[in-house]
C-alpha cells in the first residue's frame, strides 16, 4: 500500500490552531451536540456529562480524554492478506465512489443496477491504486430494498478480495455486515481482533447524530470495527459560510462522535472524518473542488494530527456532469491537497461525478490516472551523487542529445511515470487513432479492464456459508 | 497583482540541496558551458575564466559572485500604471501562452494568424488574472516573416495595456522591441530606469547558449530589460532521465546565463528560468503535467530561493489535443505546484494545448478558471473569534439549516469563490441549458469576452510614432 513520506503542507499558524481549539470547545459545551438515540445519551450521562433531553453539553476536556483512548494507528484485514491495509501514520488508503443513485456510461446516464455495482467493484479490484471498492459503489436500484445491503456486501466480499465498507442504513444492516464479514474471516473473534470492514457514520450536521446512523455505530464499535465519524458540511447549508466556522463545527461533531465511540467500547478504532465543501450561492447546488474545500482539507489534516487521529478527507470530487475538463481539474483540486495533507483514508477516490449523484465509469479511469500520478509524485526523489548522472554529460557534450546515452538506455523503461489514460501522441497519430478525447479513451480502458478481470478465488465452504446466510436473511426480510 | 503569502511547499532536505549544489559546480567547472557568441566568450575570458574555443570552464564561486549582483526583486512598468508588476518576493506574475504555431478554436485546428494573435491578446487584456498577454501568443503565420516581430510588438502595445514580452529571434528584433517600447514609454532612459518588457532567453540544452538568443540577450541586458534565462529541459532528450540530474543541469545553465547577464551589465534584472518536463519514452513525444515535472518544479523554486533569485516555472501545460479532462488535470498538475512553489513569473499561464504546438481559445478559459481558483485558494484564511460565527449556531440549532441565517445573509454574495466556467447546475437544468461540457461553455465565454472587449486608450502622438517606426522598419526589412 502507498505510504506518503513527503512533507505535509500545513497552512494553520499555532495561533490559528488555538483559536479553532477554543471554538469547538465552546460549541460542545455551550450549544451541545444532539444524539438521537437514548442509549447514546445515557452513556454520556453516566460518564458525568450534562444532558438535557437528547442534547449533551459536553466538557471539552472529557471529550479529549475520550478521544485519547482511540488508537493512533490500526490495521484492517482483507481476505487476501496482500491487500491488508494500515490506517494512520503516513499510510494512505484509497476507496471508491460511495452512495450514487445513478451511473454514467459514456453519454448514457441512468439508474444504477446491481450489475453496475458488480462491474464497478471489478474495476476497483483490477486497479492496484485502490485499496477498497468502497461500500455503496452505486445504488443497486433493481435489487429489493430491504435486502439490498446483503447483495452489496456479498458482491464486495466475492468480486473483490480487498477491504470493504459496511452498510450503515440501520442497526440490523450493520449487524448483517458484521455477520457476513465474520463468515468471511472465520468468526467474529477474528475480526474483533483485527478489524475487517470500515463504516461511514455521517453526522446530520449541524450538531446532530441521527438514530439510524447511531444504531449502526453502536453495532460497529461494539464489534471493534472502525467507523469514520464524518461531519457532512456544505458550507452555507449545514455550516456557516466561513472556513474557520466550518472547521470548528467539524471538530465539535467529529470529536463528540469519537467520544461516543470510546464510550461504547474504549479503544475501538475510529477515523476523524471530513466531508467539507460549500454551496454555490447562485445555483444553490453543492460545489466541489473549490478553493474553500481545498483550504479546508489542508486545515483538517493539520487538526486531525493535532489530536493524534487518523483522518479521512478528499477524493475525486466534482460537480461536473461529464468526464470533461471541469471533472479533471475539480477532481485534482481535491486529490492534490489530499496528498499534501497526507490523508489516511480517502473515500470517493475513483468514479465520483455530478456532485456524487453519479458513479461514472469513465471518471473512474480518470481518477485512477490521477491516483497513479500522485502516488508517483509523492514518492521522494533519491538525490545522491549517482543520481546526478555526471557521466552522461561527459558522454553527450554541449548541445547534444541524451536519448541514446548509456545512462538513458539503462533506465528508459522505468525512469518516468507511464500514463494509463493520458495521450502524448502527436496530432497526426492521435487523429489516426480515432481522435478520441480523454473521456472516450477512458471508455476503452474500463471496457478492456472488465474483459481482463479475473475473480479472486474464494473457499467453496466460505462461499456456501455466505450464500446460506444471504438466502436465510433475505427470506427473513420478506424479499 | 497577486501576492502569494501562503507557506512554500519545500521537498528538498538541506542534505539534498548540498548534493545538488556540488553537482552544478562540477558541471560548470569540469564540463563547462558553451557560448556561441565571441563577445560572450570574451567577457568570461576578461573576467579571468578559463576558456577553450567557445566553451567556458567557469569557477563556480565566480558564477555565484556574478549571480549575487542580480537584483532580488524589481519592478516592470506597464503603459497603464495600474498594470505595473513587481517581480520577486511573494509576488506572482501570470503571462499567456507563448510560441505556438497553431491555434485551436473548438474542433478546428489550424495555423495561427495575426488576427488570432490579436484576439488572444484581447482575451489576456480582458481577464484580470493575467498580468501579461505574453510574447508570441501564437505564431502569426500570415504576416511577413522578416517583419512579423513588429506586428506582434505593435499588437501587444496597442491591444493591451499590460506588460509584454520582447522578441528574441535575433539581436535586431530585440533592438526593435526596445525601440518600440522606448516610444511607448517616452524614451529609452525611462525604460532603462524601470524596465518595461521581459524576454525569454532559452538555452539550447544541454549546456549551450546559441548565437541568436545571445544576440538578443546582449541587447536586452544592455538596455536593463529583464531576461528569463531558461534551460529547456525535456528529460531523456535535453537532459539525463533523473530529476536530480535535470536540476543540476538546470542550475549550471541558468546560473551561467545569469552570470553572463551581469557581465554585460552589472545589476541588470534577471529571472531564473525553468522549463522542465520529460519525454514519454514510449511515444518519444514531450509529456507535460507529469509527476516528474511537478516534483522538479517544487525543487526549482526552493533552489532559486537558495540563490536569492526570482524564478519562472509552471503554466497550464498539457500534452492533450483538446480541452478535455486530460487538459484540465495536466494543467492543474503544473499550476498547483506553481502556487505551492510561489513562482514569481509564470509563462504559458493560459491557452497552452498539445505540448505547446497549439494556442487554444477554449483552454485559455479553462486556465483562467484555474488561475482564479488558485489565487483564491492561496489567499490566507482569516481566523479569529469573529470568523467562527458562534452566533449562527445559536440561531440555527441542532440539525438546522444555515441558508437563511443572518450570518449567511450578510455574506452570501462574497463568501465563496464564484466560478467563471465550472457548472454546478443540476442535471435537468444543465440539460435545458444545452448539455454543454466545459469545453463548449468555454467557447461561449471567450466569444462573449471578445464581444465585450474594449481597446485601452493610447495617446495619438505615441500611436503615430509607433506607426511610423513600424512602417519605416518594415520597408528596411524588405516586407
Amino acid at each position: 500500500m502507498f505510504r506518503n513520506t513527503m512533507p505535509r503542507y500545513e497552512i494553520l499558524s499555532p495561533g490559528a490552531v488555538e483559536v479553532l481549539d477554543r471554538g469547538w470547545r465552546r460549541i460542545v459545551s455551550e450549544i451541545g451536540v444532539q444524539f438521537a438515540k437514548p442509549e447514546a445519551v445515557e452513556l454520556f450521562r453516566k460518564a458525568g456529562q450534562q444532558v438535557a433531553g437528547d442534547v449533551g453539553r459536553l466538557d471539552p476536556d472529557f471529550v479529549t480524554e475520550q478521544v485519547a483512548l482511540a488508537p493512533r494507528e490500526f490495521d484492517v484485514q482483507a481476505r487476501n492478506p496482500a491487500n491488508n491495509v494500515h490506517i494512520g501514520g503516513d499510510h494512505m488508503v484509497f476507496s471508491g465512489v460511495y452512495g450514487s443513485p445513478f451511473v454514467r456510461e459514456g453519454d448514457v446516464r441512468r439508474e444504477g443496477t446491481l450489475a453496475d455495482f458488480r462491474q464497478l467493484a471489478m474495476l476497483a479490484q483490477s486497479f492496484s491504486q485502490l485499496d477498497s471498492a468502497g461500500g455503496v459503489i452505486c445504488e443497486p436500484n433493481d435489487a429489493p430494498l430491504d435486502s439490498r445491503h446483503l447483495d452489496m456486501i456479498y458482491a464486495l466480499a466475492t468480486v473483490t478480495d480487498k477491504i470493504y465498507m459496511g452498510n450503515v442504513v440501520s442497526g440490523p444492516n450493520a449487524a448483517d455486515t458484521i455477520a457476513m464479514t465474520s463468515i468471511l474471516f472465520g468468526g467474529r473473534e477474528r475480526i474483533e481482533q483485527t478489524p475487517a470492514t470500515i463504516s461511514l457514520i455521517n453526522c446530520n450536521s449541524p450538531l446532530r447524530w441521527d438514530d439510524r446512523m447511531l444504531d449502526a455505530q453502536f453495532e460497529y464499535c461494539a464489534a471493534n470495527q472502525p467507523v469514520v465519524l464524518t461531519p457532512f458540511l456544505l458550507m452555507g447549508a449545514m455550516s456557516p459560510v466561513t472556513v474557520p466556522a466550518a472547521l470548528v463545527q467539524q471538530l465539535a461533531e467529529a470529536l463528540s462522535g469519537i467520544a461516543l465511540a470510546q464510550l461504547i467500547r474504549p479503544g475501538c478504532p475510529v477515523i476523524f472524518g471530513s466531508f467539507l465543501s460549500n454551496i454555490d450561492m447562485q445555483s444553490g447546488s453543492p460545489s466541489f473542488g473549490t478553493p474553500e474545500s481545498g483550504a479546508g482539507l489542508l486545515c483538517t489534516g493539520q487538526l486531525a494530527r493535532h489530536f493524534g487521529l487518523p483522518f479521512r478527507t478528499g477524493g475525486g470530487l466534482t460537480s461536473s456532469q461529464t468526464a470533461d475538463a471541469q471533472a479533471g481539474y475539480e477532481a485534482l483540486m481535491t486529490l492534490l491537497p489530499t496528498f499534501l495533507a497526507g490523508t489516511n483514508f480517502v473515500m470517493h477516490a475513483a468514479g465520483w461525478l455530478e456532485g456524487g449523484l453519479v458513479s461514472s465509469y469513465e471518471k473512474f479511469v480518470v481518477d485512477v490516472e490521477l491516483l497513479r500520478m500522485l502516488q508517483s509524485e509523492f514518492t521522494p526523489l533519491e538525490i545522491d551523487e549517482e543520481s546526478l548522472a555526471f557521466g552522461a554529460h561527459e558522454e553527450v557534450g554541449h548541445g547534444g542529445h541524451f536519448l541514446g546515452a548509456a545512462h538513458t538506455m539503462e533506465r528508459f523503461r522505468e525512469c518516468f511515470y507511464r500514463p494509463l489514460l493520458s495521450s502524448t501522441a502527436n496530432f497526426e497519430r492521435w487523429l489516426r487513432d480515432g481522435g478520441k478525447d480523454a473521456s472516450a479513451r477512458a471508455g476503452d480502458i474500463w471496457r478492456r479492464t472488465l474483459d481482463d478481470y479475473q475473480q479472486p478465488p474464494l473457499d467453496d465452504a466460505v462461499r456456501a456459508e455466505l450464500d446460506e446466510y444471504v438466502t436465510r436473511r433475505r427470506a427473513e426480510l420478506g424479499d
